[in-house]
């Protein structure tokens, strides 16, 4: 039910998903020629190397640096949060805030404790998205106006962008996402979340289920449409983020299954959308893993983790960061006088 | 072939391995409590949960820290080198060593970007142990001189000690090792290590098989005995490092195949032995896998690496005390003024 006068606003995003610039072959081709004289067996230090070729070809630099990480955790109320789908009542995301801006979430301590800098994005907290049960999460105005906002993540200097969210019933809210996005049974896509269980998981079900079918009735399969009817706005936030780091050379970290839903939004318009995005880790929240098949992605990190607040992210980071140090400070087989391999 | 006269050494660890220390109840009791109140969804940071437990349990801490780190990085040559099993000639162990002292290696850039303190330790580069085909690797004196060495590893104020290695050829060494312990086909144990194939791998596996078949037909089972004759200097000194670091309560992150290989032998003397020890990473060495299973150790990381030096377990070192500050700076849902669980 979309009117012609309200389509502008996405017709902008769509037009910066669909021309987003490619990886920066010359700066691969840099970091794989020097990679291949550093003191080490090539190869051996697996997934390391990847990430250096990943950072150079997005941060445009033949010799990447992570130096300055930025943090940006997005949060917002859902109108779905009414059914009962959480087991935190709605106002601990506000609450969360708080803890967040007085230092004591946890991932206040994994900034502090790496000098990552943190930034929290309030997303309108007294006024819930729509109840995707019923209605759409958000008008198009809206959405592409909290996707511009989430724009505003990258800034200054920053090197690596983490996203993460904060947001009681967005895992019912990214389950919806994923089930209108990739089909399946709800059941595929719903699980715990912050810990519901019995009748509460059972509304969370009924929710997702209620959400894609109001999708499949109407026909929606486009990805910022799905994101906005059936989304939230610190998933818009987060896709926000993800597409200004493209555009502004900032490679993104994503965090678990909500934040993971925000990159599904943009894959769906456009596959290569996402490209310069690592998934940080495999999220104890079931459908995650599904998720990232979705997307052909592994996840660096794999460790039981299903908190949000950009935590898995912030963890990934910091091996980030340790895997550029490591290849812009070794020295050569030249420099150090070491040996070759004796079967070369 | 073991004299009566030279058993005093061994005795003397065997020991020290068989009266290791239990875990702190009331450490691991103190941390669990905390968590339960802390502002998260219990059980929400996973396996970081279970790090700052373990830590509680072996440092002895109600409040475990995590704010020096050491990686010691043990260096040994071999005999078995001789016999061409590896992809590298064996001058390359003192080269890298060299490479350590002047800051170039992989090591140097990860223990510098993490403010980790580095230590490397030359076990007689100039005299190779005995070629483990035909030979046993060391002398019990020779070996027990190794292993107290190799305590000494642990020293000041250390939280956490990160044990990692340098030697050519001593993959082969870890799998006649690991093959001696557990049996199996010698195919089993091998893998490429730096790189090797073809006529290389051939000899290798020849290699083990032959060391393997030796403890075999001498009959000979004891973890000590089998690091002795089919091990080397490195490994041995890791052990010792192991042992020492059970005794003045600090937990140790192991490195990869090698460095596990280490482990393995003390496991077998005294499965309890190692409780104090986390596995840094899965190595993209085949039997790394087959190995952790026999021990029942599930790795923190799985990131392709196959390098040594204690890399993993640097990478893996950065993650624990991430865990650390998380569990010990977080607000309580009281401090935080954040809602209980609707379900409690």
């Amino acid at each position: 039910m979309t009117s012609s006068a309200t389509q502008a606003p996405f017709d902008d995003i769509r037009a910066l998903l669909q021309s987003v610039p490619g990886p920066d072959a010359d700066a691969v081709a840099a970091v794989r020629a020097r990679e291949a004289v550093l003191t080490k067996p090539m190869g051996s230090l697996g997934r390391l190397e990847e990430i250096v070729e990943w950072l150079a070809a997005w941060q445009r630099r033949e010799v990447p640096k992570v130096d300055i990480v930025r943090v940006a955790v997005f949060a917002g109320n859902h109108g779905v949060a009414a059914r009962g789908v959480s087991a935190y009542p709605p106002e601990v995301t506000k609450q969360m805030v708080a803890n967040f801006t007085n230092g004591g979430a946890a991932i206040n301590q994994m900034c502090a404790s790496q000098d990552f800098s943190l930034r929290v994005y309030e997303l309108a907290l007294d006024h819930p998205t729509g109840d995707i049960t019923e209605t759409d999460a958000l008008g198009e105005r809206d959405c592409a106006a909290t996707i511009a906002y989430g724009m505003e993540a990258i800034d200054g200097d920053i090197d690596l962008l983490c996203i993460g969210e904060m947001g009681i019933a967005n895992t019912a809210v990214a389950a919806a996402i994923a089930h209108s996005l990739y089909g399946g049974a709800p059941e595929d896509w719903v699980g715990p979340g912050t810990g519901v269980v019995g009748p509460g998981l059972q509304a969370k079900i009924a929710a997702v289920d209620a959400a894609a079918k109001r999708m499949k009735a109407e026909g929606v399969t486009d990805g910022l449409e799905i994101l906005r009817r059936v989304g939230g706005r610190e998933i818009a936030g987060m896709a926000g983020a993800i597409l200004a780091g493209r555009h502004h050379r900032v490679p993104v970290v994503v965090d678990g299954f909500v934040a993971t839903s925000a990159a599904c939004a943009l894959h769906a318009v456009n596959p290569d959308a996402i490209a310069h995005c690592i998934f940080s880790h495999r999220s104890a929240e079931p459908a995650h893993t599904r998720m990232l098949e979705c997307l052909g992605q592994t996840a660096l990190l794999d460790l039981g983790l299903r908190l949000g607040e950009g935590t898995g992210a912030a963890l990934a980071a910091g091996i980030i960061r340790v895997a550029a140090a490591t290849h812009s400070g070794m020295a050569t087989f030249e420099e150090a006088g070491v040996a070759a391999k004796s079967s070369d």
